[in-house]
């Protein structure tokens, strides 16, 4: 079988596709007449919301094979989406490996006809963190693994590493993936603040607190002058979609997946959807354990993550920045900012503005995820719905204020602070 | 001759490339032998820094030729810039004359190979701008004009009015003019803040404002601030370059030309390049007569521009908005923004940072007009250096007073005061 044009693949036809290209023949050691092809194991094992991700597996190597549809799996054909979004997933994945290849899996094949990324498998004890987290695991590492990975992807496609004429190119490159950009605009920066047919939320408790963000016009203000920023600002090249289900980790490795909402945006959206997928988890605590103070600890470390995360992301990045600062990056250029107090100066105000991007959008991605079209496990498995709705209804409230106030705060121990306060 | 590949032209060979387009021909009423061809007179009228201007007449009816050279013609070929900027200006030209037709010359031919613009000539009276305002000449409807100009090009190429889609396809498009972009981050943003070779002013009477510009930390970090925004935020289709003599004008008729330096952009930037340039004009004419009285009821009619042009702009934009509310535009849906007072919160908002944004950039253009590699006639016929100097450093003081403060101005009456106090 050729797969010349767009064809869904089930565990059968995967078989097939994996026989037919050589470099994935040659990882899972199928000798040339295909024989240990017979041994193959196929497992369907998506758990996004968006694609199928195949296992393919002979016992010994594996491979894993991800396929986009023209639409949105969860919902299904009634939401399409564009399949070319594994393109700029394929695109991304390369490019982020090779500024942060200790945290990216590694790309074997793409077929752009197929819309189908093989990549490497990343093998148990890896779990997705959202579900860690749900657990109650602690991973000592995960704040300077993903500080590492987010301060390296930003400041390498930003600015102040790209020349002019590098970035707006790429720039142009990333402008093809509209689609996911606009799905994007639609269930962060939009619904949740309208009637819309996908919303739901924890009914009837959350009934007023749902109805009063839509009537709410100093958060409608504050969420337009993010959405502009997510629109307009091609500041670096973004993840994207950075949450605690598209970053798999173990005690000592820690690896981002799922990059097919990357573009150049604002960089804050990235580090936002990190660290408010940890106050979501942070408040979903208290109703995932029947005493509250039995997960007291667990919480202390997810607020030592937070902490941690923008503290060692800060560093990171201006360590970057100073290691840099005569490279051919032409933001800052050194004649300009030529004397220390000025280069302090600027990098200070670089970084407020981002921390408080950040807050804003983290803010964002809480209220989307529980009055929106999708949740979060990490609430969705509080069976008891009074106690999620009281998790849910902290979560949101914190993310309300952030929203609101975020230009306020002025480090991370402020935030850390607040969260404790709801 | 067949014109194949890029070759300079003159004011011979012009005439055989007018006879080779039949777009051309016909405008010029040239028969079929091009007998009327020897009519034809040729003169090169370019007197702006970058490119060659052919006016081809045949005493009746005329063409503008409009070579761009692979280097900026003022400096010479020691200062390379692509001609690909031709073509630029041709996509920007045919979507502004979409857009506002009244306010800018049609486009009869263009060839990208010879980097090559044909365009509708604008007779005499039309002069340049800059010369009017030097003349002391009043055009009572120029505020009107260049605020519907602005106004509609900047809203229609928004998200206020694109859908996202519409908007990522036209941001990529515009980012291959890069090179232009690159061009004015330097001269505009780097160059007056740094020592470069191109930088000069009236010496040695501005030496020491000059220097202070090289140690003004607090005007290097708000200096960053515009130039990230202008190299990042993708917010309208701008003009780039929309100075004073980028605008030809008879009392009734305003005409924008020179759109090569078009691409996604702030919005604040057109603005502030118009705004500061009138600013520079109002500086420039105690220098320009004997007594300075003399234009006292002009340096008037130049505040009152001013001030015009920036209320009719909002009154303009607000209302093109609210016309189009519920059209494609993504930005501010209408079913978000659904109540009169979070509809009038939000245009009250984005007017300001708008408002604040164009006097940033606007005192941007200033400063490099007075420091840096391209001056403006306002000020460079004014022959008297010590005179000069004394007009250009009320300017300056003006212009960095607005680039720290801007944030502190709620509106333009207060801008037409503060430059009254200089």
């Amino acid at each position: 079988m050729a797969f010349l044009e767009f064809t869904r693949l089930d565990e059968r036809s995967v078989i097939e596709y994996v026989k037919s290209v050589a470099a994935l023949s040659s990882i899972l050691k199928l000798d040339d007449e295909g024989d240990a092809a017979e041994k193959l194991t196929v497992k369907e094992i998506g758990d996004g919301n968006l694609n199928f991700v195949f296992l393919v597996t002979n016992s010994v190597h594996s491979v894993i094979m991800k396929q986009s549809l023209p639409y949105i799996r969860c919902i299904g054909e009634s939401w399409p989406l564009t399949k070319d979004r594994a393109y700029f997933e394929a695109m991304a994945l390369e490019e982020q490996g090779r500024i942060a290849p200790h945290h990216v899996p590694q790309v074997y094949h793409f077929d752009p006809t197929m819309s189908l990324i093989a990549m490497r498998y990343l093998p148990p004890p890896h779990i997705i963190l959202r579900k860690a987290l749900i657990a109650g695991i602690q991973y000592p590492l995960l704040a300077r693994h993903i500080a590492h990975f987010m301060a390296n992807t930003l400041f390498f496609t930003s600015l102040l590493f790209h020349s002019t004429l590098d970035h707006k190119r790429q720039v142009a490159k990333f402008c093809g993936n509209a689609a996911l950009c606009r799905h994007t605009e639609q269930v962060v920066f939009s619904d949740p603040y309208q009637i819309s047919q996908y919303n739901h939320w924890t009914s009837p408790y959350l009934d007023p607190d749902a109805e009063a963000l839509r009537h709410d016009n100093l958060l409608k203000l504050e969420i337009a002058i993010l959405k502009s920023k997510f629109s307009e600002q091609a500041q670096a090249l973004i993840h994207g979609d950075l949450h605690t289900s598209s970053v798999m980790v173990t005690p000592e490795s820690t690896q981002v997946i799922d990059p097919e909402f990357a573009f150049y945006g604002p960089m804050g959206y990235d580090i936002g959807a990190f660290l408010g997928n940890l106050m979501l988890a942070f408040f979903a605590q208290d109703g995932l354990v029947d005493q509250p103070d039995h997960r007291k600890a667990y919480k202390e470390w997810i607020l030592e993550t937070i902490e941690d995360t923008w503290n060692l992301f800060y560093k990171n990045f201006v360590a970057l920045w100073d290691e840099h600062r005569n490279g051919a990056g032409e933001a800052y250029l050194p004649a300009v900012y030529n004397n220390p107090e000025v280069q302090l100066l600027a990098q200070k105000r670089y970084m407020a503005e981002l921390f408080h991007d950040s807050l804003g959008f983290g803010a964002a991605k809480m209220i989307r995820r529980i009055v929106g079209v999708a949740h979060v496990e990490d609430f969705e498995s509080i069976t008891d719905a009074a106690k999620r709705a009281s998790c849910e209804r902290k979560a949101l409230n914190l993310a309300k204020m952030l929203l609101k106030d975020r230009a306020k705060f002025e480090g991370i121990a402020q935030i850390v602070s607040a969260i404790r306060q709801f």
